[in-house]
């Protein structure tokens, strides 16, 4: 079950931020980690020698969307997933249920699984635990997840409703999964209620899984009910075991959720905002588009060493947005990935270097100065 | 007029196919050359970096867009193209005619120059042939092109009636070029028609350009004529000044163009083909999007050494094609690109060592084999 090849271990804590490493069998990940997010096979726009060039440690791929095209089974005849993305390093795989209780009136769930039609083209699929766990077995990511039932997180009954089948799902695809060289990550839900996530935490960490991933949060619910749920999660769930915070997200997110126990982070958001134009800095967010920027020769980040901002000026920039040219999106794409990393490297010095109290502030304060007062075609 | 920093030699010479170079204030171009369009100021999904790691030695740009976005102005206060771009290599514009006289029913002509309507949103627009010259002194390019009008190849009354028109805009344009940092080419038009070409060649080596682009060809007429004319060309034009064949092409378009004295090329094809799914190899096309390759595990091409072909199977970009990710087209890009620069790179080999017309041979003999027998999913 815990996977061969896999080892998780904490090198530093500072307060309750924690740096240390998960060992795959496709390499190591340095904790805290932030993992970009290649839905059908591909981080949007950006080639796997970018990823690897740009210090990508893990990038997740999502089920339900490999599953419909190419198709699980096709991935393994073709080698599994690394081979066909042409990406070496670790993968995590989610098992489908986000994407699948996403789709509003096209699903039914049962307490043996759900039944979904796909938005592709309207034919109608089942997934079960255990073929969540064969279809993520087929394509062989490093990291893979339970099949859950995910409910709106403010509310009671239907939590409460689905927490009871997340579990028995849990259990089953706990015993439906066979591959050693894959760690299998419970998923806790139970929505801001904190009965609820004190149960799933406590059924989840008594299966013993060798991570546990955090899922429904950040889908709407208040920061301060979101931070409230990490805070228990940190104090429930076991030390030496990875904690893996499910599709967070924004700088502050990160030093707020790893100020709280977290390790591992995905989010489309970096990727999917630079595609519209807009650019993650440490200071803000920068739209593009703006007409401010038509003769503006500074990079995008002045402080960033990222190739973009190593060559490329906002009036370029703003340029290829404007005519519609698909190379925007790739720069934008690479700058907001890059911000990422190093964002997260540096946090985890930080953590290593017991200084993370006051990067969590830093951070923090940047933000709120630059929400009173952005740049002129900036964001808040 | 010839400009400063710039000069044309010849190599070596293997029949009438010539190998040598042209040196502009930002670079040798070693000849035969083969330059990439970036339209809007980009390669269409090609970063500069990649542009130079894939040995591209020059980039053409079209005037007519860049003139209506961002503007000509705004390029020359922000430093000119090259800077704007974040290349620092060779580069060509156009004179912006060709793209004016393909907006059918949007523009007129007179004898002084030619009114238009904006693709974008129809706004009116009038170039002449002294503003042709300043937007492209905006520009900075290191070739520029006299502004042509350019006629339907197999009309003889109208290439006779707009060839006068050309040869004293060609005049005008000679006469209001001040940037002695670029070198302005003259332009032969005259459809398919001896005459008509000869009296045009004539008239435009009278003013002594430094270079002589063929306008005209390739837009739709038989290639045995492409091919008269481009013979007529090689008699009548200076062997000293370079010939740039606009707007061609495919491999074997370059071997028979080189064959007649043609030193530079620029086609779109190249890069359009590859955002749509196709792929050029030296044996003839692949259309990825083809189900035949979804589980071919090959690369595009098991002879290359693109990038592209060393990481990903035809299978991966089947799939990317076919679920309509961005990359999909940045790879086809990047690979289409290296093999065009690769075989004008082995072409020029073969003329510096008096072998081009085995070269020549080899290349007409496997595009017919392929054309008898093309793989499946292939495209002839």
């Amino acid at each position: 079950m815990s996977g061969e090849g896999f080892r998780f271990s904490l090198t530093a804590r500072d307060g309750r931020a924690r740096a240390g490493f998960i060992d795959t069998p496709h390499g190591r990940i340095l904790t805290p980690c932030f993992a970009p997010v290649g839905t059908q096979g591909a981080v949007k726009t950006i080639p796997a020698w970018d990823l690897e060039a740009l210090g990508a440690q893990l990038v997740l791929a999502n089920t339900y969307h490999l599953y419909l095209r190419p198709g699980d089974e096709r991935i393994a005849r073709l080698g599994g997933l690394h081979r066909f993305m042409g990406w070496n390093g670790p993968i995590l795989t989610d098992s489908g249920g986000f994407q699948i209780f996403s789709l509003q009136g096209l699903r039914e769930v049962d307490d043996d699984g759900v039944t979904f039609r796909s938005h592709l083209d309207g034919s109608l699929h089942r997934f079960t635990p255990e073929k969540a766990i064969r279809i993520q077995e087929n394509l062989g990511a490093d990291l893979i997840m339970c099949l859950d039932e995910c409910a709106p997180p403010m509310d009671y009954d239907y939590n409460a409703k689905a927490l009871e089948r997340t579990h028995r799902w849990a259990e089953r695809c706990r015993a439906a999964h066979t591959r050693r060289d894959q760690a299998l990550f419970g998923i806790v839900q139970g929505g801001v209620f904190e009965d609820l996530r004190t149960w799933s935490a406590r059924f989840l960490v008594s299966l013993d899984f060798p991570g546990y991933a955090i899922g429904g949060l950040s889908v709407g619910e208040p920061r301060t009910l979101t931070y409230r749920v990490l805070d228990l999660m940190d104090a429930l769930l076991p030390e030496e075991k990875p904690r893996y915070l499910m599709g967070v997200g924004t700088l502050v997110d990160f030093v707020e959720a790893v100020a709280r126990g977290v390790d591992l982070f995905d989010c489309v958001m970096p990727t999917r905002v630079a595609r519209h134009g807009t650019a993650i800095t440490r200071t803000g967010r920068l739209n593009l588009r703006n007409a401010a920027y038509a003769e503006d020769l500074r990079p995008i980040d002045e402080q960033c060493e990222c190739l973009t901002c190593r060559r490329f000026s906002r009036a370029y920039l703003r340029h290829l947005f404007n005519v519609g040219e698909p190379l925007a999106m790739y720069l934008t794409t690479l700058h907001n990935l890059h911000t990422m990393f190093r964002f997260m490297e540096e946090m985890r010095q930080a953590i290593l270097e017991g200084r993370f109290a006051d990067f969590r502030a830093a951070v923090v304060e940047r933000q709120a100065a630059f929400a009173m007062d952005p740049e002129p075609g900036a964001e808040s």
